[in-house]
Formats: C-alpha cells, sequence, structure tokens
C-alpha cells in the first residue's frame, strides 16, 4: 500500500529536508579552532530559544538527559524538593529526584490538569527549606500547559530554584527565561527545534548557578560544571554533524522570528482544537497547550492510532498508562503548518468512519479552515 | 510567512527524498563496465514501466528532448504526418513536425476535447501514405486522456506508425506499448516516474524501428542508432548520477507495483473530481484523465494560483493561451497519495473564499473522504 508519513506526534516532529542536509558535511574535528568557532556562533544564536542572556549549554542526550542534568547538578541526596505530576512527564521529574535521593513534596494532579501557582506557594510555605521546584512547562500527555510564568512570580521570593522541562514546550510555547525569571530550563531538540533526535539544551539563570556550585550531588557526564569550564567547547564529544543541523534550524527560526513561530503554534493548536471539536469529540485538557491535543475517542485509540499509521501513514501518539486506549494525540510541533492540521482532521474524520464510529466528513476540516482564514495565514 | 511546499502542478512532481539522496552517490566514470552495468539493469528494469520487451533508451533532455527524438528519426522533409493538436502539447508536434519540414494533416480538437478513433482512420484513408501519427496520451493543458489504445487498433493497420508523447501521462494512465501495438513512446522522468527534472525516455517497436531506418532525416544528438549502437551504454555522456536516482524510483514502482500504481492515479484523479464538482466548480475536459484536473473558476485564476503558491506553498498550474486566468489544473501526479488531494482541495476552499468567492468550507475535501473510504485506501 502506497503511502506518505506524516508525522503528527509529539516528538520527533517533521525534520526539514534543509535541516536533514545539513548534517551531511564533512565531520571535523570537535578540538579545533574551526569546530570550537561553530559551538561558539551555534550557542550564542540558541539563546534565542530559551531567551536568556545567560549561557546554554548542549548535550549529547535525549530532553531525559537535560532534566537528569537539572537534577543531578541541584539535588543532593535528603534535599527537600517540589515536583508537579500531572502527567508521564511530571512522573518523569519525581522518578529522577527518587533516582537522586531526594525528599520530595508531591503535587499531584489529575490528568488533564494544570498547578495552580497558589498550590506551589503553599508546598513553599510548608517547606521554605525547598532547593528546587521541578515543573512541566508543556506536559506531553495530557496536552497541558502549566503557566509558567505565573510560577515564577512565586517561586523568585523563595530559596528554591524554579526547575522546568522544556523538552515539548520550546518554541511550541511562549518562553521568556530571563523576564520570567526561570532558573533552569531544560529541553530537546527533536521537537520544536525540528532537529532530529540526539540533542539537548539547558540554561541555567544566576540563581541556578549558584544552587549549582552550593550543592554537593554526585555525577560526571551530566556534571555542569565542565561544561562550563570548556565553554563553548564541549567537555566531551560533541554532536558535531547535529550541530550543523542545529545552525540550519535555527536559521529557519530565525528567519521566521521567534514570535511568529509561538503565535503559529497558537494559531495550527487552536485550528485543531476547532476541528477535533466540530466532529463532536472532548479534549482532555483544562489548560491545552500548544504542543499536542489530548482527545477522547469513542474507539479503542490504540487501534485507532494503528490504523493511521500503517494505512494512512499518519502517526499520532495514543494515550498512556490509565488513559490508554481512550485518547489520541495529535501534535502541532515543529516543522508544521496549516496543511499538517488539515491533514490530521481528515486522517480522524476517515479513520473514525471507516472503523464504524461515523464523524461528520469535512465538518472538522472546515472548522479548522474558518480559524486560519481567521487568522489570514 | 511560514510554508511548507506542496508541489501540486502536473510536473516537475514531488520527489521523494530517498529517489533524492540516491543521487548523492559517487559520480563514477561512465564508460566503465560498473556503470554500464548499473545501465544495463537499469534500462532493462525501464521496460516496466513502458510494458514492453524492447530496449528502452534513456537520454539526457527534457521530454521535449525525446519528442524530439521521435520526430527526428522518423520524419524526413516532405513526409507526411498526422497530429493530433487538443491543447499545448498536441501543438508540440506540431511545432516540431513543422520545424523538420513534415507535411502535416493537422486534427485540432477544442481545448478539452479527445481524438475520436474515426477521425485518425479518416486522416489515413485520406492519406495512406502518411509515415507517422503523432498523438498525445495525456493532454496536460487540459487534463484530457486521448483513447491511445483505440487509436493503436486503428493505426496498426496502415503503414504510418503511432508515436505517443507520454510525457505526463506515464504510470498515471495505464499504458501497455506492446499489447496495445504503440510503436513510439515517448517521455520524461519528472512526472510521474518522480525524478528531478533532467532525463528522457523512448522505446520503440519493431515497426517504429523499420521506419528509423528507412528515414533520411538529419540529426545527431538525438539520432537513436547512435543509441543502438551504443545500448546499454550512451553514445555522449549520460546523466550518472540522476540514473541513481532511476534505480531508487524504479525500485518503488517495482515495489507497489505498476497495476497499483496506475489504480492509486485513478482514485486520486476521481476524489479530486468528485471534490472540486461538489465545491460548485466545472471541469473543462471531456475524457478527463489521471495526471491532472483542469477546473474553471470564477476568479481570476492567474491570482488563485499565485495566492495559493506564495502564501500558501501550494503549487498549482493555471491555464494557458486562451484559457489563461479561467482554468487552474491541480495535478494528481507521482509521488502523491490521498492526502495530496486533501490538501488541495482545502486549499481551494480557502482561497476561494479569501477572494471573495467563498466556497463550502470542508465540502470538496468530504466529496474526496468519501471516495478514499470507498476505495479503501
Amino acid at each position: 500500500m502506497f503511502k506518505k508519513n506524516y508525522l503528527l506526534a509529539p516528538g520527533p516532529t517533521p525534520v526539514p529536508i534543509n535541516v536533514l542536509l545539513a548534517g551531511a558535511k564533512d565531520t571535523i574535528h570537535h578540538r579545533t579552532p574551526e569546530f570550537v568557532s561553530i559551538m561558539e556562533s551555534t550557542l550564542e544564536k540558541s539563546k534565542m530559544l530559551f531567551q536568556t542572556k545567560e549561557k546554554v549549554y548542549c548535550l549529547v542526550a535525549s530532553g531525559t538527559g537535560a532534566m537528569e542534568t537539572a537534577v543531578v547538578n541541584t539535588v543532593a541526596p535528603g534535599d527537600k524538593v517540589i515536583v508537579i505530576d500531572g502527567g508521564k512527564f511530571g512522573e518523569r521529574w519525581d522518578d529522577l529526584c527518587k533516582a537522586y535521593g531526594a525528599k520530595i513534596d508531591l503535587i499531584k494532579l489529575e490528568w488533564g490538569d494544570y498547578v495552580r501557582p497558589e498550590q506551589i506557594k503553599d508546598a513553599l510555605d510548608r517547606n521554605p527549606d525547598t532547593v528546587a521546584v521541578f515543573a512541566t512547562h508543556s506536559e506531553t500527555s495530557t496536552g497541558t500547559v502549566n503557566p509558567i510564568k505565573e510560577i515564577a512570580e512565586v517561586v523568585r521570593n523563595y530559596k528554591a530554584i524554579l526547575v522546568t522541562d522544556a523538552v515539548s514546550a520550546m518554541l511550541a510555547e511562549p518562553l521568556k527565561m530571563d523576564e520570567w525569571g526561570v532558573d533552569i530550563v531544560a529541553t530537546g531538540l527533536q521537537k520544536g527545534v525540528m532537529l532530529p533526535p540526539g540533542l539537548a539544551m539547558i540554561a541555567l539563570s544566576p540563581k541556578a548557578w549558584a544552587r549549582v556550585k552550593a550543592c554537593d550531588s554526585k555525577h560526571y557526564y551530566f556534571g555542569l560544571k565542565y561544561y562550563d569550564k570548556s565553554y563553548p567547547d564541549s567537555p566531551w564529544t560533541p554532536g558535531v554533524n547535529q550541530i550543523y543541523q542545529l545552525q540550519a534550524a535555527l536559521d529557519m527560526v530565525e528567519k521566521e522570528g521567534i514570535e511568529n513561530v509561538w503565535k503559529r503554534h497558537q494559531i495550527l493548536a487552536d485550528a485543531t482544537r476547532a476541528g477535533v471539536k466540530a466532529l463532536g469529540l472532548s479534549l482532555l485538557s483544562k489548560r491545552p497547550g500548544n504542543v499536542t491535543t489530548a482527545v477522547f475517542s469513542p474507539l479503542d485509540t490504540g487501534k485507532l492510532t494503528k490504523l493511521m499509521r500503517d494505512k494512512y501513514g499518519v502517526t499520532m501518539a495514543g494515550g498512556q498508562d490509565h488513559l490508554k486506549g481512550k485518547i489520541f494525540r495529535v501534535a502541532h510541533l515543529g516543522y508544521m503548518g496549516k496543511f499538517d492540521v488539515i491533514v490530521g482532521l481528515s486522517a480522524l474524520e476517515m479513520a473514525h468512519t471507516e472503523m464504524g464510529h461515523p464523524l461528520p466528513l469535512g465538518v472538522g476540516v472546515k472548522a479548522a479552515e474558518e480559524i486560519f482564514l481567521k487568522e489570514g495565514i
């Protein structure tokens, strides 16, 4: 069966061919003035992603590696932390903090719900000696965005630093690290930043650096002091060809303009939500974000996503844990434009119909088209 | 403005990335056993495209070069030919035959109309000493397919050979050169065969070869005797890296199965036609084919196609000559699946609406989805 592939899952996301081909250049040695100069300019330009003036560090790791970097550099065994857990990636903060022996005050949310800044204030007031608050910017398992700016306004008044997982949020959700006062932002580049999987990034505020220096914890590969000492060079072998790809991706972001990138993601998310709602389906999230839309389906969504992937070439994600089989997640993340939304909605219309739950054909597409026309894109 | 490119014009067509990257291999010398062996197997496999047991020849040329090859090898000044002219590419046969001094019996059709086999029989009966009949398989300027099989049934009873321009038709329209008795098939590979522009092909029946040998005409680069003498090697420098790409494309066709390729094009064409009709638009062609659908629009289609291309990234063709500004042509050709049709229809819905002629949003998409569901793809 003929099919073209449409990657509408929340990462890895479609890689533009010019980014892909940018990796097809000579692998030069990393300990050369030539490559260090490339690293320097690339890291400098990457500050744009975080909206920070601080240094950003690039890791050969997945997004989880950047999250682990945040934990191992700021949390020593017995340290008190607050972890917001609204889904699979909140759980990951919890797992990481557990793995390194932290004392965890867990703010457990219903899947699809978001954290209120007051909850964090209460937790910090209970434990003012908390060293770090771990939050998920975009909780990919539920399509929910937490109010990071408002959370930062709370945390800045305490000793604790605010650490955010922006793995999926980067470039999809507005993020102004310095202006908002976020202390650590950890991300992977295989999502909004449009790279093939393999690189991660992290940036730290001065408050975070003070914590890192005060923290007596065990680590090596993810030790930020090594990264900072060798900056802009890397302590271990950097992803030479992936850095070429990052250059190409950053050029694309710069050309489009980061405000436009955020706006585009918001429009694509709005159109997707309008589309699935017009089809009579309902959203999981109470505060849906720009990364992925999690939607309840009357069908077994394991079978639904399999049909779309195997027969249509359209890859969406299913649900995880207790939502397995109940929801699907259609992403609008990274190198995507309005027709990716149209393809996703059309696939959902056809797949539901084919699987015995007819949806009104064309109606989801229409709702999305109306948003695109209104937004003038 | 962010946009991804969707090439929905009747050639060049979207190039699959594996075909594109297949060209990124060492350029070896063409006069080597290694490359001649590659040429031999590639030309052998290319016979599948024509459904012929005869040799096929590969030219470094556009499709027009293959058409010129057909003319210069079979027509000497003063020779009588019949040319079917139902549009821009029928005209090209006429121009070529004129350029080489043929006496032309022109069967001029209204644009959008197709030739009836009886018209050719009448013309051949008028001039039984006609040396060749030049027909267009798919007339791209009007989206019309001529009944080549039926035409071949007529021509086989005469001295004349039947020469077809299958530049756009190749792989989109069923073609069985040997079984139908088509004498010369000329094609380009940047359309149904999914290559970047640059290569053309031609195949000849024994009857055509007899004509070539009897024909005293002037030519050099396009001289088939040189190609045949050096076969499977080439008389002049072949497109080495393009041949690598052709290998990759032929592998894809073989894997899908040529009958499935034809069927897919037919379904995509059916869905496109159902979509534009459901939108209240009307077709130009009286015998629409699988390559491209030509549609009247109430708008200036020059402006319409410009808006879609510049703002949406969706490239369709406009009208040519007297149809300029009146029709658009949306292709369903080559590396395309059902979601390319959906994207095209959605773009048409939005662009007409944006330009002040609102179409019922989602209704074209719905009609196409119904076809896809019915066909089970």
